[in-house]
């Protein structure tokens, strides 16, 4: 089995060749007015902009040209809620091939039918009566599936890992070589993957992951030496970055590299989306909003003249942003 | 004076290269979402990411950066209550010179502290009483300010149109090299350079300028051959691309390069702006989405397998975006 120790900045610049020309290069954004209010420069990474809304297309078109082409013609499953759903499902339709998405019945309607409409077979269960593993297992077997995991995975790793060699550069181009670099983390694979680009192409900066407070997983993981867990893993609005715990894989690169772990409240991420509502004309999710809000509400907590967020993803339903305006906007 | 003969594309290949590492290159987007709705291929140019929110800062920064050193030392002044403010402040600023600008006394509060936040020295005036030209000739006459008009300018024309330089070279790299290319159209400054960048780069792209409803007055001036008048230039929500006519400098070039105007009620703008956001992740502003509602709304009037189109700008109320989106948004 793949362990930390697999993962190599070779993989990610593989990775970033596989993806030249379908993946975006999104910008790197700075607003006098965010400086102002964060007391340092703070650079933004849009990953909102990417194909279908967040960084996972990066990791989901990695994983998928990184196959054997006679196993990449069978098909992928993946299972997923929300935006690895859409990165596998877009990935797999560009690669030519079938992605079953397995999503709970209970998931957005817009995700389900976006799922669909970027040509997957979605299959949907019950998540009080039926088990996802054991439907992903029978259709596996059956059709001879890969699956693409969301983030414990080397090459869903390295894909997302491609963001980190873009900020190296982008950072590099304004003078920036040293920052922390707050990034908003779920099981981690985005982060491990920014860190290890990072280590080789800008070893100033340091990686910070960002939490939901309630869901702080990584943040006590990385206090403890050891993979803690959620007690629950519902119940927030940053729904996109909310897992049980770090990954196998994950867990021991981030423990490496990153520095300790911020986390804000929900109305800090509504707050920091009212900021790039009206800052840089970005729509955030909540969960992908975490790291400006870091940078916004934890300053104290971060280090040096700059700072590098990375904006997740932007799948965010039409009424929860209302409410971020009308609580936070100006 | 200057006029439309005055203009050239070496003037934006220079201005090109004054805006280098100031202006940002914003990306070109698509999306399968809107592909399948507008029935052709959609390319978005997003200007509302550019500094300040709107590509005004890309004809600010190539006015102020055109002038003799000596003359902009002393300072620069602008009428204006929104998006050219912001830019010619921004471009001031970073130019190590004063800005002042005169807006009328009921622009909304947060343009006005935008403005100032930017560092400009903002002059209000009542648009019933006073006359903001003669405030103007007095400040300029006593401090030797140099006039930045908003479009009818050719250095701002220029800077305004190496938004086109980039469009040729981004839809190249996506294999597009014949298109029709919407933009939103106030003045004609957008619009004028884009065409004349075009013109030279791209020459089998044709622009469309883009207006709402009852402020068509560039579509009426083209079918016309002749500049015509809006009869208002008040009381709709696309406030940032009303003006009284087409200026004396862009109407010639719009009425050589460009095809016929395209002309969208306010509700489909408002309904563009939900789709920006859900499919794009972008803040449009009502007067920044025209573009993509004629893509949507007015297909039957386009030709050819793709469109691009011009975000304008993002500079929109908390408020009215909420609007849109409880309106329009899903």
């Amino acid at each position: 089995m793949a362990g930390a120790n697999d993962m190599n900045i070779d993989m990610i610049r593989a990775a970033a060749k596989r993806l030249e020309g379908h993946a975006r290069r999104t910008p790197l954004l700075n607003s006098p007015f965010i400086d102002d209010l964060a007391g340092r420069r703070v650079w933004v990474k849009p990953e909102c902009l990417q194909h279908t809304g967040s960084f996972k297309f990066r990791g989901g078109w990695s994983a998928l040209s990184a196959l054997d082409p006679a196993v990449r013609a069978n098909g992928v499953i993946a299972f997923s809620s929300g935006n690895h759903a859409q990165g596998v499902a877009l990935a797999a339709r560009e690669h030519g091939t079938n992605a079953v998405i397995i999503m709970p019945s209970d998931a957005p309607a817009q995700k389900i039918a976006n799922t669909r409409a970027l040509g997957a077979e979605v299959v949907l269960y019950d998540r009080g009566t039926e088990s996802r593993d054991e439907i992903g297992d029978h259709l596996s077997n059956d059709r001879g599936l890969t699956l693409i995991k969301p983030y414990d995975e080397p090459e869903v790793i390295a894909g997302q890992g491609t963001t980190g060699l873009e900020i190296a550069a982008q950072a590099a181009e304004h003078g920036v070589t040293k920052a922390e670099v707050v990034v908003c983390c779920g099981g981690g694979g985005l982060t491990s993957g920014i860190a290890l680009a990072l280590e080789a192409d800008a070893p100033d900066m340091r990686v910070r992951p960002a939490e939901p407070k309630g869901f702080d997983d990584v943040a006590r993981s990385l206090r403890a030496g050891a993979i803690q867990s959620n007690v629950e893993t519902r119940g927030n609005i940053c729904d996109a970055i909310i897992t049980l715990q770090p990954g196998d894989i994950t867990f021991p690169i981030m423990r490496r590299l990153c520095g300790p772990g911020l986390v804000v409240t929900e109305d800090e991420a509504m707050n920091a989306m009212a900021h790039a509502f009206s800052r840089f004309k970005l729509v955030a999710e909540p969960g992908g909003a975490v790291a400006l809000a870091s940078a916004l509400y934890r300053k104290d907590e971060i280090e040096g003249d700059d700072v590098i967020v990375v904006i997740s993803g932007g799948n965010v339903d039409a009424a929860l942003f209302q409410t971020a305006l009308s609580r936070f906007g100006a």
